[in-house]
């Protein structure tokens, strides 16, 4: 199954067209919750997102960050070689600056963005942390913390990579509608009229779908299908409204965040703006 | 939902529980099928699987293997930092000589196996590089190399760790199933009997049981719940037969493998010896 858009051997109209967008979403929400579903292993861990915590990290590594920033730092770097972060979809919430270079040759990817600063991985971060975890992770025993510090946090790094992905891939939808219709969106860019662009990207009708689809899938996926051995542990593995929550509160508007900030910065050309008459 | 053993909290008679072990097992099949899924993402790509067929490797990292052996050490020694391969069910591909020491003060783990030799992550990683991912990233459009080294690279490093885990957790199975009739073992390790061994921890009904549910879970989790935007690629995301086939020709006799191994290196006190009568 390849659902996903292949930045490599695409086109720049392949990509934009706003069903292979679409079908690329749904299909990280499956990952989105499948990582969700393995964080719920593992207990809250307050620790972890708490600057300074572990002095081991201080001592050995210099880090005066949070155990998860450090760890998020160690992948992003690993990754940094693998050239994700040059992927037009990719977004780490390390510093570039503190990455390393690629070790293969850049991709030559399609022309696809135009140039902007949105990044809004500490958003991300906020919320994952906050809102997000302690509630999956909350324990009918009440244990907030299992010490389980590593398996943990690789949990935490991919649940929030995939999710990061997810938000930022709204610059996508943003600029494949733009250029679907640019006479609608030059004169609200110029105005900076971010409810009239919010207004043009949103369909209630869309996003009331997917929160339907959501559900559905963290239902099914997050049943226990574990014969019951031990009586007490036969639950779901992780509730299927708190996986809606997730996007209903926090993707969905922080995704409609990112598509309006991108076509703010959007630059838009005089022949766009000759459309509009 | 912990199913999860937590070694850092339990003591060795709650971790070798045979029915704590079973839920283990279990939770484990979920994560297996979920990281398979992941991968079919990515075509097969081949190369990232041939010693020396990423030039900039050697050039920049000095590395001669596969681009996969390298991901492997990549993410091995940053989980070695964590402190990963000190638990007692987890076992790197890369060889512990050339990973990293643990950041954290050592976890204090209770006493479960005795010292032992046994490690056949070289197997996992031979089936499932050569038998696995060729067939379930097989795709109708006979893409073979979608260029996509970093993603399926992520992918297959995460699914072998889940596998391999599965696979060497079968030690625990074998130590459970010593400790609670030693009198049944002593004289078939003794007599270095392989097939007696195996015959003692084997259960065929909990094969037929477990394959069933493997099928189930495939099943369950491989469907695709996206919207049929573009009708073609509306189908499931893994067969659950190439699912059903790892666990019955991989898995499981080399899990059986691996726990008749650890039986014949297991330490035999005279108390046990003794109580064969």
């Amino acid at each position: 199954m390849t659902d996903s858009i292949n930045f490599h051997n695409a086109t720049a109209e392949d990509i934009l067209s706003l069903d292979k967008i679409r079908a690329t979403l749904q299909r990280m929400e499956d990952t989105i919750v499948f990582r969700l579903i393995e964080r719920t292993q593992f207990a809250y861990n307050r620790r972890m997102y708490e600057d300074g915590a572990f002095p081991e990290l201080r001592d050995k590594e210099h880090w005066t960050g949070s155990w998860l920033a450090w760890n998020l730092k160690e992948v992003e770097s690993s990754h940094a070689k693998l050239g994700r972060w040059t992927a037009p979809d990719e977004y780490p919430f390390t510093s570039l600056a503190s990455l390393p270079a690629p070790i293969l040759q850049p991709v030559d990817y399609p022309d696809l963005l135009h140039p902007h600063h949105v990044n809004v991985s500490q958003e991300v971060l906020r919320f994952y942390t906050e809102d997000i975890v302690p509630r999956i992770a909350a324990r009918k025993d009440g244990v907030e913390d299992d010490r389980q510090y590593g398996s943990s946090a690789i949990c935490d790094v991919e649940a929030l990579s995939a999710i990061n992905r997810r938000v930022h891939f709204g610059m996508f939808v943003s600029e494949s509608k733009f250029r679907a219709d640019p006479a609608a969106f030059v004169p609200r860019i110029r105005a900076r009229d971010r409810e009239a662009l919010a207004g043009l990207i949103t369909k209630p009708a869309v996003e009331a779908i997917l929160l339907k689809r959501v559900a559905q899938k963290a239902e099914i996926y997050g049943q226990n299908l574990d014969q019951a051995h031990i009586v007490d542990e036969r639950q779901r593995k992780i509730q299927s409204q708190e996986v809606v929550r997730l996007y209903k509160e926090f993707i969905v508007p922080l995704t409609k965040e990112v598509e309006v900030d991108y076509l703010l910065e959007r630059y838009v050309r005089p022949t766009d703006a000759g459309s509009t008459g």
